[in-house]
């Protein structure tokens, strides 16, 4: 089951076409991601504080229709990839009147402070039991 | 052959990992098309004069390695795509080392201010043209 | 009394010093004004609607501590200053040990979509009168 | 003699009003610090690599007129304070008609990474003598 994440559209993160600029919707796929943790017991912010750092290797989007300004956001998260040293995450972006705005995933590695690749299963067992009870498959 | 745009990487750009936040790489793209448009004669704020706009409707791309503060990088833009109602730019980063940072693509359409889906090639046949001599599909 | 607007640090607000980059505290200042406005029943977006904007005129800021990832922000704002065309708002940030973070003080005024100025008392007496319930000077 | 930085206006950076958003002035200014920086020898990214951080105490910003899409800005930055812990920068900005779009003022203090005050006169002397050959304090 998906993960939701709701955000308002901010004024700043609008442009002079009157929408959301298409690069901010990377910064609330961020947001998503880092509040499922937060939710799973697992802030982004220990697994630093525990050397482990999630940079984005992939992102792509697929923008449906404009979020305006202050829309309220509906972003879903789901954790369609997950291996010992990489996962990856899918998102749909609705607005309050249920259309789909986007569609998108990114994939992460798992690093060190010094990024270096580590194998989060060897590395944080711990962390990986938890994403692995979130972790779930596209359907084939 | 690609149109080359560089860009010093700002502090405001960076994150506490130490590199350039993923998203601001789809501002640099952002830039790079526009400065592209205006060194070919088409500024967007002419187009978008002329009541004609050029939203986002994909991106896609692959981090390799990361941009870092004060890096000198060379975007490279080629008009992958091209037809009647979308266009399509595919770049790389590289930085002043000759590193290749990221390779991504955009896929865009042309819409009115109202935002309704138009066609270039009959509405502004003049930048349609100019479009076309720089239109440079992926090789087979 | 203040109004109060809580908001957690975003990883893409942190810069390479580890901290907050200054400049998304003025961010955070637009969200508290358009947070207070819209629990006050005068969303930015129908003032929008209704043709007048309240661009900012002066902004100034005092940095006494940093915030960080993670952190849970309080930003209390406070109209400070009101009269029929101008209106200012003071800001104190504070994050969730209690610590004072940040202090600033903003200017708007009243502008039609022209960037004209208006009277917001003549132009509109029944957003004026909700300003004017909330407004609260500078202690002398 | 004030130090000059010129700096177009990306799309990225309006907002639905049609103008620059408020916030990224203090962006400007700090490309216009950091490149004045590098100009005169003293690359921020040498000075962190030194362990001397530059943050910001205190900005201000006085917006007399929109900057847009496009524009071609002129930021003339003046080190108007300076001692041993501490230096001000003053800061206008023009747009190519020479318009004055804003006006600005930022404090800075020398900090080591540990976040702790530093006396830039003692720590690193030579930095020192470079900043003391550009200090122009406001005339009385």
């Amino acid at each position: 089951m998906p993960y939701i994440y709701t955000r308002r559209v901010n004024y700043h993160e609008t442009d002079q076409m009157g929408v959301v600029h298409h690069s901010n919707y990377l910064r609330y796929f961020e947001e998503a991601r880092t509040d499922f943790m937060r939710t799973v017991g697992l802030p982004y912010a220990v697994m630093e504080a525990r050397g482990i750092l999630m940079p984005v290797l992939e992102v792509a989007c697929r923008y449906k229709s404009p979020a305006r300004y202050d829309d309220e956001l509906t972003i879903r998260s789901r954790m369609n990839e997950l291996d010992a040293v990489r996962c990856g995450v899918a998102y749909t972006v609705h607005n309050q009147e249920g259309q789909l705005l986007a569609e998108a995933a990114s994939k992460h590695c798992f690093i060190d402070k010094g990024f270096r690749p580590l194998s989060l299963k060897r590395s944080a067992p711990d962390l990986y039991e938890v994403f692995a009870g979130f972790y779930e498959p596209d359907a084939p």
